[in-house]
């Protein structure tokens, strides 16, 4: 509901990436090497092309923060575009003697058509700097703020690839992290990640593109997030746009989404346990089929949250398409690109669902201060548990 | 963006429901009558239980229309709850004197739990009243007057069954609407209709219930609502929030969504046809497996969503769950219910999906009333084209 | 920033008015007896029109509450405007058959002519039912619950006449406010008293309107509400829009508002007292100049407003105007009036005070039921006093 | 209501300012000269302190333009503190290895003692770097932003100086802008300027300070913006919030403001003029008390906002205070300050009415890109007249 707000800024090859956050307590810990370590992860993965060896991305902190802690006032961050050296007069802020080749082929799958038209451009360069996923740097460098947040409190994120160009990964509930981090495509299953390499090398050997599926995991939400008591407040539909906001998302499912649709209610539905079966925490559940959410709150159990990402749609062997002046054929424009962005997806989208749970997070512990906020959640926590426990 | 503001409330054995919209033009047509006919439409359907007897639901216009025409001042609906009359005591706003029944069992799949613990409950009820699947008749309501903006443009909304209980419609691009509408699963495939109604059936006897997937589809909306300039402005994100904010509804995808991961990029992407092919519309596409938005903007194509929607976690063989007070294992509660949801699902599904693009058509189109947002609307239309056209 | 969201409509001689308020937290004790105060204090004061006499306005709670408690789930007021009975036709909701007359006269002062212009209507009517005062009767209706929720907390809140037709309240700081609530003008000063009903009546001779100021206090409010931190959470900002968004204020002042500008800085500022003198609260200051906000947030000192009421524009004598058909001079129309609202304005303007401090309490105490929100309130409270005391 | 979303950031001796504004059309002419302007214009006034001689600032665009025209995508602006140099330890982002002295002393005035309290901290100075009245160099920046799309349109802003210290100026509704400008106090009457001046040396010369009243008016701006439907609409009170969130704010009014509650209603309302007497815009009216605004939406007058400036409250000889350690009595703490700010506080209340009112113009006109936009407020204007004019 806006209590984490946050926007970003910043055009592809213009000088830099801008991203203004507002709502966070003072007095939390942070530093610009725990924004760092998300950048880097969204920069690797098996099948990214040129631009991420010129990019190693790191966010300055240039307001909000002081001797290492937060201030409750907004926090700024800056991301340099390396690249904009070579750019210095196509992306000229001021207006420039020489004459900018215009772009005006139109890339299909991307903005380029309806931004032009919407904007009224006549080159397409002005969209597809901005509509470009470099933006998503700046989102994971917000999420890098939210993750410290809720890491205060135990909250931790995965993330793993489901599936590249039909390739599907082979594992059950559990995950070997470690294992994910490590691998070129950041799929957990070693044989799957095997022949998803082998299908990314063919689909760039014959000028194509890759899409595929990534799971969103987070451990250490208690009950109690979002509210079934207005449709904006769900934590399942911010979740559902958080994802599908990022480029080249094109679905999203809580915990086995479409794939609950095809199950009796019986067979399902997680059932609650009996006290006696609880263990650490109070209210567990047998099974964890709906992602941890239930009526829009979170219910205790893990978040899970899967999502659908297209194949990119700039390809070594351009699409066919028309010219926006003319209307007419013409092969889409390229520029430099990747041949699968999975694995990296992965990550935004863990940034995204920070982002959602930190929001939630403020609207329900609220506090100006680390401390206050830390009241707020360890209150809660104890009143947890059935109410013959606290009678 | 919020230009269309709206709010609801009410229990679902309370008096009524409310709801409350602003942001519309004045000067458009607007009577009860065009209400009613998706508050119908959402009370239909094969797998119902009783209640749909009881309720036969009108929504009220108590302000904001004058002489059929909308004012520009907020418009407030009203739906009576016509089984209020037999829960007079029970929801009552004020104290009363008797003793009224708690209910502690939980039910596994709804908010009860989560809900119950939340908001510091020792009664169920106070959960289930508002997180129950009523609310719904508010927002079609709603949806009933962002559907008569739109439609003064020439933007029709259709749904229908594309799968219930694993049952799949088999049919292709081309949909039968007159046979979905009178369809008693709202399946335009009269074999798997069949199909889907034995299924039920099947469930039915067993105590057990069905879930399923739906699809939206919209036409007429114009190239270049929404936009990437920043996360929360996409139009695909908001339209996945505001499905997967529906009870039930577990999984949202654009276009092909989850089918469109296992394509390589030259198989899925839409290509744009050269202007001699466009007909009547410029800027057509060949195919529209992306649902008609590209980077978070309308293309012109119809916008095509689906969505998975869970099996109901109301079963008449209750599962185990346990007691709020005790943690002890008890049968879940049951009140009265229904086996399959699915077609219902569809209309609320275009509920959502219109109220959203008339948010996005108020941002775009502006206008405080219907002459200034036709005279915006067909600048819009007229500046579309090629460049060298308008040139 | 939008914790209590509320939104109204309703015409004023519609079938009646609509209130929806979200963000309360549950197990608030609520009933329609806590708003029926305020909206009897509204219609009050002398210098009032004949429809006070036929309007006695009680809000009926249509939901969110049950058996006297909030459920946290968003609430519903319904008032019904008596006076519909006689205005079915002319203010119908579907079209009617009859030729209705429209309202061409422009009143100056009035939303008429920019309301007609902006929404396109050849009938006035069409703008002054909403812009009349009467929606102020809903706001009053949600500020009752706002006031239940902050006065659960000790919370309380005053207003009282300053000034009517230029006559002056000679009061001090204290004020007898049993004496303002019986006083015909609601002012503290029953010598100025009787010189505002004077001036009344010799306004009322001549078919003229007087104006004046009001002034609001709160007491109770903690140290902590608002914040610098942004422009749009600075708590003075917040009231000065609440405040000027009423009909007829034309503008504000916090604590001594323009008095305090003619001052040196010296004589102006509220000092701080040492804690030897800070008896019950800590944090006292000597002087409440500054209307217990500094730097955005509220001091721990009672929030103190001013405002300004102009002369209501609809004149027994009327203004001359303009017809809105033909651009020539016309009487302006004149529709049943008052002389002087200034008494019941001070309602309105607590009213709106009250939303804002309610909007700012939720923000900074957050919970989601009472009881969360009680520990969240001691916490802080506990955590005032200097740093030394809690080391 | 959002349609103009901005953020700033930045702490007073940090890095610097960062704003970020979302919302405007493409194609709008925009170059960093257009910014520069008016922060020169804040930085100047009789009765500034030595920081001004320190910071020329200027604003950096870092996104959101290309070659002198916006792109419709966020634009974010930078600003350096040049001061930054000199603090790198006291205000570094990262932990520093020094003990930085604190600073406890609180003055009184300021928000140091609610910000300490609310966020918990044990050193004021994390509350008055962003505090500081620093931060309105980057509001000032956001509304050049908003004056160049304004100006666009014909709309232009001035201000000027009412009073110091209780010396008022003694002009009519003339007001000559150019003496304005080159005056030292931005007083148009010359004489009154030379006892505002006198006013200060003799406050300096006591280590006082001195408040006033500034007046803002804008000319252009059609009938239309802003509307009554719903109070968070109302033009005036969003104008009321912008102005008091300013730092020193205390009141604010719309047109004569208080004054206009001591005439009678025949005496203050704004006639409307017969057509007659219109020249070149029609629904002139005859006087313009209420300032440009009735009934929430502007009239097609001038818009006139007069404001209320305390004497800042960093005294030279400081007031007494306590300590925020112990509570004990110490003199206020003193950092470079100024003796009067009402000049350069006209600016920025310029800055804050420009942004209302550039976010309820793109709310009235909407348009994706400049033509659209030009498109829509031409129609609008044609459309103004009476009926019978365009029947």
């Amino acid at each position: 509901m806006g209590q984490f707000r946050f926007l970003t800024s910043g055009e592809s090859h213009g000088k830099g990436l801008t991203a203004l956050i507002e709502g966070l307590p003072s007095g939390l810990r942070l530093t610009e090497d725990d924004i760092a370590h998300d950048l880097a992860r969204r920069q690797g993965g098996y099948g990214r092309g040129g631009r991420m060896k010129i990019e190693k991305d790191r966010a300055e902190i240039t307001s909000g923060v002081r001797h290492g802690l937060t201030l409750g006032s907004p926090i700024a961050l800056w991301i340099t575009n390396r690249d904009w050296v070579n750019w210095t007069e196509k992306m000229a802020v001021e207006p420039v003697d020489v004459d900018i080749e215009r772009v005006t082929r139109l890339r299909p799958g991307h903005a380029d058509l309806p931004g032009a038209i919407k904007y009224g451009f006549d080159d397409v360069r002005n969209v597809l700097e901005r509509a470009s996923a470099r933006e998503t740097a700046a989102r994971v460098a917000v999420a890098g703020v939210a993750k410290r947040l809720l890491g205060e409190f135990g909250v931790s994120f995965q993330s793993h690839t489901l599936a590249i160009g039909g390739v599907r990964s082979n594992i059950g509930e559990e995950v070997d992290w470690e294992a994910v981090e490590t691998d070129r495509v950041r799929c957990g299953d070693p044989i799957a990640s095997e022949a998803m390499v082998a299908a990314i090398d063919a689909a760039k050997s014959e000028g194509d593109t890759l899409g595929g599926q990534v799971e969103v995991r987070v451990s250490g939400i208690p009950l109690g997030l979002g509210s079934y008591v207005q449709w904006d407040r769900k934590l399942d539909g911010r979740i559902a746009q958080a994802i599908c906001s990022i480029n080249a998302f094109k679905g999203v499912g809580l915990g086995l989404g479409f794939d609950s649709t095809e199950q009796r209610g019986s067979k399902t539905h997680d059932v609650i346990l009996p006290a006696d079966q609880w263990g650490a925490r109070p209210w567990r559940h047998g099974t964890n089929n709906h992602g941890g959410i239930e009526g829009g709150i979170s219910t205790g159990e893990d978040i899970i949250v899967r999502a659908a990402v297209k194949p990119i749609p700039t390809l070594a062997h351009p699409l066919p398409s028309v010219d926006l002046d003319t209307g007419e054929e013409v092969l889409a424009h390229y520029e430099r690109s990747d041949v699968c962005v999975v694995p990296a997806a992965g990550v935004v989208a863990e940034a995204m669902v920070a982002i959602v749970l930190a929001d939630a997070w403020l609207e329900k512990f609220g506090g100006d201060n680390i401390s206050e906020m830390r009241t707020s959640v360890e209150s809660h926590l104890q009143a947890l548990g059935p109410r013959a426990r606290s009678d």
